[in-house]
């Protein structure tokens, strides 16, 4: 089996910095986390926020700290920073090589879209922003690390792709139809959503908006590498 | 004009586990660092100190900290943490929208590979490993981000293949030759590095083997999307 995991992102129309942040670890007992944070607003101001969220979480899972943990420390943090006045979306996805896992850890009005080998299933349980509230605990979901596993998840720009027109993005109706190809790789899933996300803001997205996959699909070849890559437009 | 990334890596053959570790961050300023830490011996041991190295690199290099100064304490940490007893080798390469440059900070044996419009330069002026010296200093190069720029850095697994049987890899040469293609890509290019140098090691690393490549070239498309791809074998 091999993982693939891909991000695709864009900010809103004409706002040149994205506020949403993701980082990944690589986890010290093995395994690797992927933290993601939509910090409230847009630009700059929101850019800081997702920034000194997704630092804090990163930095302790980095040290082996627990999802969950970790979470409620961006929380207190966030809070304790901000006096309560600042909130943040953050989904942490980890794929824990010790407990054969991925873990999700959830605290967004936006579902996961989470997929087996059986079909696919929305976890949309009531979860809530951190920074804001004295309590909070984020939702956490784990499943086997088994092949043909899928989580989707994403910021508020695909949730709300397409509002401003009085549409609606089913998001797991599109996934469950791109999946009809079992074999589909993590980075083309993520670029069609985000493709389908901007195409119902008429090109003109409303909200910043990014999209994580994490897939698990058969080993393509005899390689065993690891490999990494990014791409960055530059103005 | 868009950047693009990308790290392929495997480990010395028949080690389960890795001693080099890369992290990417995203700088507060704007941009992208990116840190690969080859720890002293293989397997777990050598994991467990790129870990701590780059984990300290990281967590400096997200708060602003400049890369020469986290460096250093990456350095000092190391020489702290294990009484000046255990080396790493340690590279950062960095994205820096401020400045528009590439920053390259090295302590390392291998050289930097360094190339622009005009042609390929070897960037290999002595520079020794972390953690062992009471004193040391990295070798800086910056280099405007202008198309066609192309960094290559790599570990001792590609530096040294094809050693056992007398072989010499020359990674300049290779790369120049690579680079007949204008428009290569960075994965494409890592990959073609990462395969030549187990082709010298007969399939079999004779030590954990990686290469980072950074490349910028003109802007493939009008779409203004970032990308993140993580491929990773599963046992």
């Amino acid at each position: 089996m091999e993982l693939q995991v891909a991000l695709a992102k864009v900010s809103k129309y004409a706002v040149h910095e994205s506020g949403d942040t993701l980082e990944m670890i690589e986890r010290p007992h093995g395994g690797l986390s992927f933290v993601l944070v939509d910090g409230q607003h847009t630009g700059r101001g929101a850019k800081q926020i997702s920034n000194l969220v997704a630092r804090k979480a990163i930095s302790l899972l980095a040290e082996g700290v627990r999802d969950g943990a970790a979470a409620r420390a961006a929380h207190d943090y966030l809070y304790t920073h901000h006096d309560g006045k600042v909130s943040a979306e953050l989904y942490i996805v980890s794929i824990d090589l010790v407990s054969e896992t991925i873990v999700i850890s959830r605290n967004s009005h936006c579902p996961a879209i989470i997929g087996d080998a059986k079909g696919l299933h929305v976890f949309d349980e009531p979860s809530s922003a951190i920074g804001v509230h004295r309590r909070m605990k984020p939702i956490i979901t784990e499943l086997p690390l088994a092949s043909h596993t899928t989580v989707v998840i994403f910021t508020d720009g695909v949730f709300d792709a397409g509002v401003r027109d009085g549409q609606h993005f089913d998001v797991a109706v599109f996934v469950a139809d791109q999946l009809r190809d079992a074999n589909l790789g993590a980075q083309p899933l993520a670029d069609a959503i985000l493709a389908r996300a901007v195409e119902l803001d008429r090109g003109r997205p409303s909200d910043d908006t990014s999209v994580l996959v994490v897939r698990v699909v058969p080993r393509a070849g005899g390689d065993s590498a690891r490999r990494l890559s990014v791409r960055f437009p530059l103005e």
